[in-house]
């Protein structure tokens, strides 16, 4: 490239369905990118509508609302070239597509030709295939236009059919965030532009949408492949690139630092988006609620996070004082509310029912469904959104109560297994100063729902349990893999059998941020009913 | 056809991932098959591994547990041509697939070719399009293979690709129940077969499964597009049929029966399909809880249906009566659980916290999640599966409570509009005698959770209700259509803000069954967070 470009990177966050407040947005990140001396200026992909719509998409009214907003976008743009991601109609179907938009007209539309339908994607529920190029000149170089899945294509053919020639590939994605995401990503745009001799644009979205979190961190590569910028992680930014310029970017955040401000973004985003400011948390003195309370406070402010104690005759002493020292640390608001009373109430109400009966399982569960109710009577009473606080490890094997500490409107660590609780807690929250109590931390996990019980009463270590679980739920290995990968195998079995069946659980879950490869949720789509078994 | 065939139809119901079982039904119906004298004996799409499989379809160990499985039914079956659904793996992809079976081997794999991804369907998730038909003779007829999608294309021209020459076709489907789909499928089938000239043999499968229900009901067309047999509606079937002779049919079951025998079905299955035995249902002495006692009755027996009811002091003594009276038409248990004291307990020790504060709903909500813990701890206690009794006018405008009412395993009428579940317990539960009280369907609905309450206090009557739901929920008609139908607008939009902001509450209830072109859960997937708004 003998010219140089000087390129903006328009990070935003829009919000689904707020159509004509995004388009706002996008107006006036175009006339910061002009002035700022941008000739160019790349919003992510269906930017103009919030990513993914699902079936709001199938709703004829809110097409024409996007499609009439793209139109008055264009005619609000001059002095700079924009390209900008909306839902087109066309040839009697819809396309996720990017608009070229020069001096307040639109000057062509590109199709996204592949569409991604597995994972966390239904593209192929709503769009169609895209058929043609879109190139064009920009301050004399040859640019082309790539949607998200499109520079996915191991082959490379679709490279050449579609931007063919192009000196620069403007990339416009919302590439939901997991961990180790962005590396997945450097690696096949820094590919593709080292053998297309190709300088590429990858702008990403930033922002949470129920249970996806975009991370932003948008980048360039040029022609030899090298990553020469990177945008901010997990905030709106307005980056510029110049084509010409030798840089080199920030290295990527830390694996722990990276997950922890996924959660707190897409915490804040679910919150605020909803129209909730405070959430309500119960505090067991275990270390998912003090985590959980932790990432509230950094998304929302400690004025906005609230705990309650909820002890019963089975809560310690330890767990009194030990959240009470989190929510001193956090300088949170802390309510206490003890159940014992409600609980006998319950037992002697259910003891004519239940006469002759052993106590189980069904009076801890009463317990848990007791704080369940008193949390949702704040919320109900204050507007507070509940959180849950339970972690994959225990929601992967049904260790948690329907209705119970699964009451609540969103789900924070719902993705973050047992171990990787720990070390958030270890080594981010407390990283600088100790928040959450050492000894939440250290003491052996239990529920507190009858004397002396432990996780372990139920479940295998966690340092056991959680590769079982990575292999079983993410990567779906068999039983024999896993064995012969050194998993005992009835421990294997009994994981299996607690995963397999807690399926009804699961499918009434509140909705939680995905940070690994497989998350719960509309990621891994199960029967409840089915008889499938893993054979030994 | 000069000459003629007999062909069976093996309408089975299959369960989900119990291939071994699966198959030796398979093989049963082909011995019998072959001892009743057919040629030829024809299964469901899937039939092997059950329909939909959904994610079990990731895994490896499922795929080759259906093809060490189909090769097992090949090697079993000798004397008859036999069409079985499975999922292939060839050409390094998953296909629906049905292989052609004769003399103990496969003689050939049809590959389905159009792969649905809308409504229900997630096709395109799991498999690759076939593309190659598959042509045989039987009897020295010459036949074709269609699955399911592949025979609703408009153009016909995959019939003619596919099928080219074929005086039978042999069409196998898992064809989700929805009132009125018999009559779209016979249209669909009927005429394919008067333009092609072809006798088209529809396969359906039967059962519930999760959300679905496989009415059966398969059926033949002859060349002139006439049905001239249809096999049972929501039973297991061998059906023969003799391509030379001339019958008719019986006509289709009445649409209410048909709709009600759908969630008999789809109740009777879930809870069998999932290992329970029985079922308790909280009876309020309204409609919605009466109707689902007498489908739970029909479905599982009164011995395995158990009644709750649940006084406060807002409960009218008319629905301590009548909840006796229905309990004891329809011959099942009644326990019955008053639940003022624990409710005062609650109010007491939320004393200091709610200081200040009127009461509101958080009050309403409580008590219907004290019924719902106290329904949760039976179930607990004696291994009950807990139904809800919403409908879908009262889940569309989230007039439930999340963990009260809403609370249990399966939700019976989800899909069911509530002017809809009226005509249900008039004119099918009470057709032959009245075992739902005339009171109890006759009083205006209320939730009895504060002095005097409607439910006409916080939504439109039903009937002017249902329509809008129908035209915003099922139809996806925007704001500016419902009015120029004759809706009033201020009605409208209160109810589409009320279908909006409840979404939270639908995710995460149980699933139910679905009876009309568009139910909630998988066949409605809206995003919880957005903003978009109807434009009035």
């Amino acid at each position: 490239m003998a010219k140089a470009m000087r390129i903006a990177i328009a990070q935003i966050n829009p919000t689904v369905g707020d159509i004509e407040g995004n388009a706002r947005k996008i107006v006036d990140y175009a006339r910061r990118a002009k002035r700022l001396g941008a000739g160019i200026v790349v919003f992510p992909e269906l930017a103009l509508c919030g990513y993914p719509p699902e079936d709001l998409l199938l709703k004829p009214s809110f097409i024409d609302e996007n499609i009439k907003n793209i139109h008055q976008v264009a005619r609000s743009i001059t002095g700079i070239t924009a390209i900008v991601g909306f839902a087109d109609r066309a040839k009697g179907g819809l396309y996720n597509a990017a608009a070229l938009i020069n001096e307040r007209k639109i000057k062509g539309i590109y199709r996204k030709m592949r569409l991604p339908n597995y994972g966390v994607f239904d593209e192929k529920r709503y769009f169609k295939e895209g058929a043609e190029p879109l190139m064009f000149k920009q301050d004399g170089i040859t640019c082309g236009i790539a949607i998200c899945e499109d520079i996915w294509a191991p082959d490379g053919l679709l490279k050449a059919r579609a931007r063919k020639g192009a000196e620069v590939v403007f990339a416009i994605n919302a590439s939901p965030y997991h961990s180790g995401k962005i590396k997945e990503r450097q690696d096949v745009v820094k590919k593709q532009a080292r053998r297309d001799k190709v300088f590429v644009v990858y702008v990403n979205m930033v922002g949470g949408q129920d249970e996806l979190v975009f991370d932003g961190q948008s980048f360039a590569a040029d022609k030899s492949g090298s990553i020469i910028a990177r945008a901010k992680a997990f905030e709106e930014d307005l980056f510029m690139i110049d084509t010409g310029a030798k840089t080199k970017p920030l290295p990527p955040l830390a694996e722990l630092e990276e997950i922890y401000r996924a959660l707190v973004l897409g915490l804040k985003d679910y919150v605020q988006k909803n129209g909730f400011k405070r959430v309500v948390i119960g505090l067991s003195g275990g270390v998912d609620s003090a985590l959980t309370a932790a990432i509230a406070k950094e998304a929302l402010g400690e004025e906005n996070t609230v705990g309650v104690f909820m002890p019963s005759v089975y809560t310690s002493q330890m767990s009194r004082i030990d959240s009470a020292e989190l929510a001193n640390g956090l300088g949170i608001k802390l309510f206490t509310i003890p159940i014992d009373n409600v609980f006998r109430m319950y037992l002697q109400d259910l003891e004519g029912v239940f006469k002759g009966r052993l106590r189980d399982s069904t009076e801890e569960n009463l317990q848990a469904r007791i704080r369940g109710n008193m949390l949702m009577a704040l919320s109900n009473k204050f507007g507070y959104l509940v959180l849950t606080t339970g972690n994959k490890s225990e929601i992967s094997c049904g260790y948690c109560t329907l209705y119970g500490d699964m009451a609540g409107g969103f789900s924070v660590l719902k993705d973050v297994p047992k171990t990787l609780v720990y070390k958030l807690a270890k080594s981010v929250v407390n990283k600088k100063r100790q928040v959450i109590p050492e000894r939440i931390i250290k003491r052996p996990p239990t529920a507190e729902l009858r004397p002396n019980q432990k996780d372990t009463d139920t479940l295998p270590p966690y340092n056991a349990l959680d590769p079982i679980i990575e292999a079983y739920v993410e990567k779906d290995r068999s039983l024999q893999d896993m064995i012969r990968k050194g998993v005992k195998k009835e421990t294997a079995l009994r994981v299996i059998s607690m995963v397999d069946k807690s399926e009804y659980k699961r499918r009434q879950a509140p909705p939680g941020i995905k940070i690994t490869p497989k998350a719960f949720g509309k990621d891994r789509r199960m029967p409840i009913t089915h008889r499938f078994i893993e054979k030994g």
